[in-house]
């Protein structure tokens, strides 16, 4: 460039991006020349004023103040943004019939217990029991062996086990199950019960401005891992949830919403079916 | 709406607007409806990974606990990716001939001394000295009596007074001035010099990941305020400062930068001259 450009209100973007140098990671380039479009096109849309940014720089600061081991706020923002849902709906496109994905969740924890196919993880007594089961198969139906089933849930209170240090059994409503020859898994935990995100921070100020609410649906974590097939990461949403429509963290998909049958056979009071569609590790690349 | 829309890529920014409720603040709806649209645009553009998203979540929390009563990285962040200028340029588009503005910095300090015209500001003896002088106007060029003129620059080894509790003189290279009735101001100061924004922190990461630098080109700060006219918050620039093209907060506007005079009258080592004009206070809405 010889003509030296400083900072106008019209090309502020452009000359933000100018000013990056030649030494410098090409994706690193491409996403922060996006970013800075689309964060300056959003300023310019609503000429944000002097006091709307001190707001903004005083809700990320706190945002940040509120995150330590336990809590992460910034993904809370993200999974109510819908950015979470955005970033993995974009990395998991999956042909017609698959298993869609959902979102992760901060109740993850690695090292579950490895059971056999009709334990009950439930193991605190709280809450309805319920028998899961289906299969595994591929996109041309053939049954899947050797796919190691991750479930976790909350208990019948609705709180997850590591949100309850000492209160609740240890792997509380948590297994991990691994299919025969037939592709099948059955265990028994609960039918899970709806509840909300931690609303005691920024995130929760936000969804109250915002005339939202802070609740999930009721739903069973899922996560299958193969080596010759695709990480599937989700949930199953359980049928007539009220919560269904305006999931906090946009996590329902209707193909994983699915009805849960009262059973009469004594054992369990709920029985719910599903089958899991893994698409193979480069299939739909 | 009578369809349940639960929530997809193609959709993803409609569906989460469209859970806003009917109790919110319009403007506050304006701002996020915009918000979510630009940040889900720039999601989908570039088609953020997982592990992309992981590090902006890791770099805004960092951020964020970088944040404390002397240091505000947030600001630091806006200030450097352009926004914090754009939105005060759009706060304060001004008609051809009026002084304009730039970013206010965290350096201001309530309070300073009110000074007689000729005062000088540098109370510890480093840098070179220099005559502040010109006229505070009007678009028609008559003088304005009663402007409140506050100034305060670093001191000639590039700190801020604050930047050095107990290191510097109480109140060094900070004045508040008023003209007269002929407009005129002059005082003594020194011949600002350029210096580093903090970069011990994530921006500093982030610029230098960008292969930007994190120095400023050197310059005077000065408020103007009257009760009839509008607020001017602005630097003036020394011509030739090899920053004035990559200044890091993109600060520069052509017309503040000025020529520094060497002065020969055995007084002070620098003159530099600058008209200031304000606008009325509703004159240009």
């Amino acid at each position: 460039m010889t003509k030296i450009e400083y900072f106008t209100e019209e090309q502020s973007a452009e000359t933000v991006n100018a000013r990056m140098g030649e030494d410098i990671n090409p994706r690193l380039r491409e996403v922060m020349a996006s970013l800075i479009k689309h964060l300056h096109g959003f300023v310019k849309e609503v000429e944000l004023t002097q006091e709307e940014w001190e707001i903004a720089i005083e809700f990320l600061t706190r945002t940040g103040k509120m995150c330590d081991d336990k809590r992460q706020e910034f993904i809370l923002l993200s999974d109510t943004l819908g950015i979470s849902m955005l970033v993995d709906a974009i990395q998991h496109r999956r042909p017609h019939g698959a298993t869609e994905n959902t979102v992760f969740g901060p109740f993850h924890v690695d090292g579950a217990p490895v059971l056999e196919m009709g334990a009950n993880i439930s193991l605190d007594g709280k809450g309805e029991s319920c028998l899961y089961e289906g299969r595994v198969l591929d996109l041309d139906g053939n049954p899947i062996e050797g796919a190691r089933i991750d479930v976790w849930s909350d208990n019948g209170e609705g709180f997850y086990d590591v949100q309850q240090p000492g209160g609740q059994p240890e792997w509380n409503n948590r297994g991990v199950f691994t299919t025969g020859p037939d592709g099948r898994y059955w265990f028994i935990g609960i039918k899970p019960v709806s509840y909300s995100i931690p609303d005691d921070g920024p995130v929760g100020e936000m969804l109250n401005s915002l005339d939202r609410h802070s609740w999930r649906p009721a739903h069973m974590h899922f996560m299958l891992n193969h080596p010759k097939y695709e990480r599937i990461v989700t949930h199953t949403f359980v049928s007539g949830d009220s919560y269904l429509v305006s999931d906090a963290v946009f996590g329902v998909k209707e193909s994983l919403i699915l009805d849960y049958f009262p059973c009469t056979d004594g054992n369990v009071k709920w029985k719910a079916y599903f089958d899991f569609c893994m698409v193979g590790a480069c299939q739909h690349k």
